[in-house]
């Protein structure tokens, strides 16, 4: 007579999500906006009715356990219907980034082995473009074709014919569901495998109130990108909370201002980039957000003024951080006890720290011997992770992606307080090794930002005879701007430590971005690859 | 090379709640509210500090791996700190219920196998009149020795002489940690063995904002008893979130409203008649109850009345229903989308409902031959449930507690509206089968107590020899009031279905009731077990 065994089996698996949406939401809608601008309606079960019928038509197509569906799509219904769709018959959904470069393409495809690919119309140019590199794609199904369309077949017709009379596929809780390829600045893309029992325990958390704060009264409109780690696991989140959702496969700031007016969003969730173009947007216009009142951001940091600007509208905003690797959360910032009683400014102040990690993550930080550094606000080191959502091995990698105790390694140098909140200092690989002590390339970066005329700015490490590394700072003028470098150096007194003033300041027309935006410093590394300091001899007696 | 694998392997493990609270949350405060009129204050890092140093003890007693640990106590910091010592060393922690009859507690230690007892020194007479029928207790522990107490060791001297260096003892996620026995109305009490990861399912969805919607700012004072289903989850909820928490060991009105005021409680938890005592209180004394937001209420139905008044005082008030076999969350009051656009009415005569399954629990309800039945708001049947946190199998027993297909029947008669609802309309063993159809006693009782003169009700099936039963309902009188039979039926008009009517109405001074103060229909079933409707030949022509 056994004592284990008390409660029920029950393995974890997201399609457990879209039957629960089903069975106790099912008339909570999905509103999708889409490129064309027209807009169109469902809910949450007609959502798991034509993911059925399209799991049955996959299988037609021989596609089952551990197979790779792709999409090359934007946010909507249809994008929404096929991960349940793919993940219900047994296969491995690969959300495909358009934005990556055309050898980035081709080489994800080929090493997904992906067997069938769904994508939007728009993207039908580029498809034409790669599909010669793309050989292990048998079938292309298009979500969207406009009217007049000869090419593929399209989504709805192609899943119309079949019943929506279908069992999912049983699956263990740590089959995986999901693969992301990370567009890391070196090398090849890798790719990150999503598992039912780490997306599920993953929205769990992501719906409490000190994360996205999901309800069942909620409208939420990710403007993240579903291929974006799969927009932060909303779609996971949304059927399992049974808000309504809106997706938008246009992201201009005038179509997203009137869908969040239209439709009565109250949460949303995106990178900085965008709330730019719709705070522009409504300073133009003269137009509200409805009845928003919850924003998280992420991605990159939110800037002091656009946190003033939404809470100064009454929309409560969390800062996250994340990554591919983290099936996205990492940190968000859950309000501390002593919030009420905290000024405006800072409550602004509190808000642009990126937060502390959920239940779920534990992070430490570690010097260069690997070695646990104290969470004391003042020592920083390389940011490590340990949790269910968390990666312990890249897809196809044979070797473990961790430390051998177990944590996976973010490539983030951090700080970590007393009081919980983490502070992203640097990138590892950014951070400038100044006679055994680090700079923060990033903060040097900032405070270059802050001086007027300066436009954007880059900081890295050049060799230096005595001191291993010193920073050099490679800045972008504002057009009609003659700032010198002098005038930067004196800009930047006071605000970073005088030893961390650049030892040159360079000035250049553009600085080198990858394909999703992000500053390459890889790039800008080489193009000074042959770079020294003037009179380095000089700096020998520098304290 | 497997593609499983992705992600890092994280056993649930509860005392990983309390490692995340003491690193993330360590200062957040645990306020005690003792017996004896005294207050004491510790934190997180405190509780998992002496939980370290109690695992350590009761080691050094050969406690380890399945052995049980009972606590007969109240809510307070040594409780909450004893649980997870227990389950740190890898026992299973048996919360006894004080209030159970002798002849209940005698049974439950010894099926249990208790091998240590903690308890308060207000249960010491119990304990007393109760060791000689407890074999199996080694040893017994203190918990809050009074000054010159001259009995067993005082649990801060027990584990104060230990070293606060431990590893908790490695589990597998289904192990057991807890037991908590069901006081039923038939037969012995029956032990529920909740697990790691059960519970931890259970915290990561109590928490949700459309659950007890806990956050890091939140101060939750549960006045349920952690005796009673693991105090709703709420101790394993806690250290999840960071919240602050306050356990009183003293359920006076007078105390519990002088400590949500001084303790600024935010969030509470409690069953209906702890809310009776308190708003009479505050009726009587013009107190008010601070910044207090948030009451979920459980256990049996809230009055709307009780809902009424605190709305009327800016507290949102959330109706849940649950089991100790559903460890206990069933359904949540999650508001309904339309929420907003209700009239308060309509807002109170929603919050009366019990609310709709979270995720994690599934819902059906079948009729006699096990067929599921519409969820339409009208058909009747006996709720069944599935999930993650819902008992497969009573301790000890050999056969499961589940239907052939997987099911465990709660022993509620129930309806599932279209919008998720679920609404309880008696005990299946309650309910008064008349002609091939169901009467449900309580909505008769229920009607009964509306009317003026009318103290407590309770109605059972009574033979006859044309409809198999009919209802018979039996009525205490308000003191003074001189009712009769007919008045009552006369009430009855109109508010319930014609053919429902109850065959006979009876008066008696006093009803019976079980330990924990539930109507015992058993027993007045016994005390009528000879009842015969007068002249029941006239009623064949019923219709």
């Amino acid at each position: 007579m056994s004592i284990v065994g008390g409660m029920q089996d029950w393995p974890m698996n997201v399609m457990r999500l879209v039957d629960h949406a089903e069975r106790e939401h099912g008339d909570r809608e999905i509103v999708s906006a889409w490129a064309d601008g027209s807009t169109t309606r469902t809910d949450w079960a007609g959502v798991a009715r034509k993911a059925r019928q399209m799991s049955r038509a996959l299988r037609k197509l021989g596609i089952g356990k551990g197979d790779r569906v792709a999409t090359l799509a934007m946010n909507h219904e249809r994008h929404l219907i096929s991960w349940y769709g793919a993940i219900g018959v047994g296969a491995i959904l690969h959300t495909i980034n358009p934005r990556l470069f055309p050898e980035q393409l081709a080489y994800i495809v080929n090493h997904a082995e992906d067997r069938v690919l769904f994508y939007d119309a728009v993207f039908a140019p580029l498809i034409d473009a790669m599909k010669s590199q793309w050989p292990t794609i048998e079938h292309f199904v298009c979500f969207d074709p406009p009217t007049g369309w000869g090419g593929d077949p399209g989504f709805e017709q192609w899943i119309g014919g079949e019943s929506d009379d279908f069992a999912w596929v049983e699956a263990d809780e740590r089959d995986p569901i999901g693969l992301c390829y990370t567009s890391g600045t070196t090398g090849n893309p890798k790719g990150v495998l999503y598992e039912h029992r780490g997306m599920m325990l993953h929205a769990m958390t992501g719906a409490q109130p000190d994360c996205f704060d999901m309800t069942r009264r909620s409208c939420m409109l990710p403007i993240v990108p579903m291929f974006h780690a799969n927009a932060w696991g909303l779609p996971w989140g949304g059927p399992m909370i049974g808000c309504k959702m809106v997706l938008s496969a246009d992201y201009s700031p005038a179509r997203m201002v009137e869908l969040f007016r239209t439709e009565s969003v109250t949460h949303s969730a995106g990178v900085p980039t965008i709330w730019i173009g719709m705070i522009q947007h409504i300073e133009a216009t003269g137009e509200d957000l409805g009845p928003l009142r919850r924003v998280v951001i992420g991605g990159s940091a939110a800037p002091r003024a656009m946190i003033q600007w939404l809470r100064q509208r009454g929309i409560d905003v969390t800062h996250a951080w994340g990554m591919t690797e983290l099936a996205p959360i990492g940190t968000i910032g859950a309000k501390p006890p002593e919030w009420d009683a905290m000024s405006e400014e800072q409550k602004v102040d509190w808000t642009t720290r990126q937060g502390c990690p959920p239940f779920g993550i534990e992070m430490r930080i570690v010097d260069d011997d690997g070695h646990e550094l104290a969470r004391d606000g003042k020592a920083t080191g390389e940011l490590q992770v340990r949790g269910p959502w968390t990666i312990k091995r890249y897809f196809k990698d044979d070797a473990s992606a961790l430390t051998p105790d177990g944590w996976f390694a973010t490539g983030d140098v951090a700080a970590l307080h007393p009081d919980g909140t983490m502070q992203i200092t640097d990138r590892s690989k950014d951070v400038i090794k100044s006679g055994g002590e680090w700079i923060s390339s990033i903060e040097l970066e900032n405070a270059a930002v802050g001086i007027d005329g300066i436009a954007e700015a880059a900081c890295i490490g050049i060799f230096h005879p005595k001191w291993d590394e010193r920073p050099l700072l490679v800045c972008v003028r504002r057009e009609g701007c003659e700032i010198s470098a002098d005038d930067v150096i004196e800009g930047l007194k006071g605000k970073v430590a005088k030893w961390w003033l650049p030892d040159a300041v360079e000035f250049v027309d553009e600085l080198p971005h990858t394909a999703v935006g992000k500053l390459s410093k890889k790039t800008l590394r080489e193009q000074f690859a042959d770079y020294r300091f003037e009179g380095v001899e000089e700096l020998a007696g520098r304290d």
